[in-house]
């Protein structure tokens, strides 16, 4: 089947009205798990990894908890995907983070082959996808990444203000 | 008491050389570790982190065992001296690595807040301190870390060499 250029723009459209409205349901579950770290004191921070349209792993920031500064939400719902297919390699795999993962766990991410990235708000104190450096850009990397951010990205700056209101209060 | 210039020579080259020889006492128990993953089967690489004189922790990769790429051995030693401690604020601690840390390691020694690194050899393929990139330069880290390559190294290149023709092998 031939398709004209208008029939063309309304399908690529259509195309990418589809993929946006999946970012952003898989990026509503990262929110949960973000609201799950602020009710338990700690920075809002939520991640859920995706296969095959199937979520297979969630996590939230447990830093203080732990009394790790490893304990980010990525670095937690990558181990746990990793455990649930029994592979370090996460081929084929999206990340959906609340926050612009840090230079740490875009640098797994790197490591562990996820396919994709897409996050909400910028995080311009630690960010490594674009506020303090382009980790995934580096020469030399053995894997590549595709990455997107500002889905829901008010939700997630509304979250993360909303928390460090409280934290001031107290 | 005051010292003539010749005296200041040899006062700075005792302390040069007593700085060496604990960085390389402290080298060899990471490269005891190293040595316990290679017998593992695992990449040779092992990590103890000191605070005042003591080793607080010490571990070995384990990637395969644990079938996740974040069971790197820094990453490994800094959980566990931060459990040590009861603090994730490394401060005043020093990790010592058979081999250069990776990006994501260096980045995660950053945030654990670690003084000094004393590494082996270089990873020409992952290592985030000189070699693919220099991740302790961004500008806007809130955290500086002292580094030192090269200590041990050739134990370290030999034992790596071992183990990759022990693979080939198999």
């Amino acid at each position: 089947m031939k398709l004209s250029l208008k029939q063309c723009r309304i399908a690529e459209n259509k195309k990418m009205c589809k993929t946006m409205n999946i970012d952003e349901k898989y990026m509503r579950e990262a929110l949960k798990e973000a609201k799950r770290a602020f009710e338990k004191n700690e920075v809002p921070i939520g991640s859920v990894i995706v296969k095959s349209g199937k979520v297979i792993a969630r996590a939230h920031n447990t830093i203080e908890k732990d009394n790790s500064s490893l304990s980010h939400a990525e670095m937690k719902a990558i181990k746990k995907a990793q455990k649930k297919i029994g592979n370090w390699r996460l081929n084929g795999c999206v990340l959906y983070s609340s926050v612009e993962p840090c230079i740490m766990c875009i640098s797994a991410i790197l490591l562990s082959r996820i396919e994709r990235v897409v996050y909400g708000c910028k995080d311009k104190k630690f960010g490594g996808c674009e506020s303090l450096a382009e980790i995934q850009n580096i020469k030399g990397l053995n894997h590549k990444v595709e990455i997107l951010g500002g889905v829901l990205e008010e939700e997630s700056v509304k979250l993360m203000k909303r928390f460090f209101r409280k934290i001031r209060k107290k």
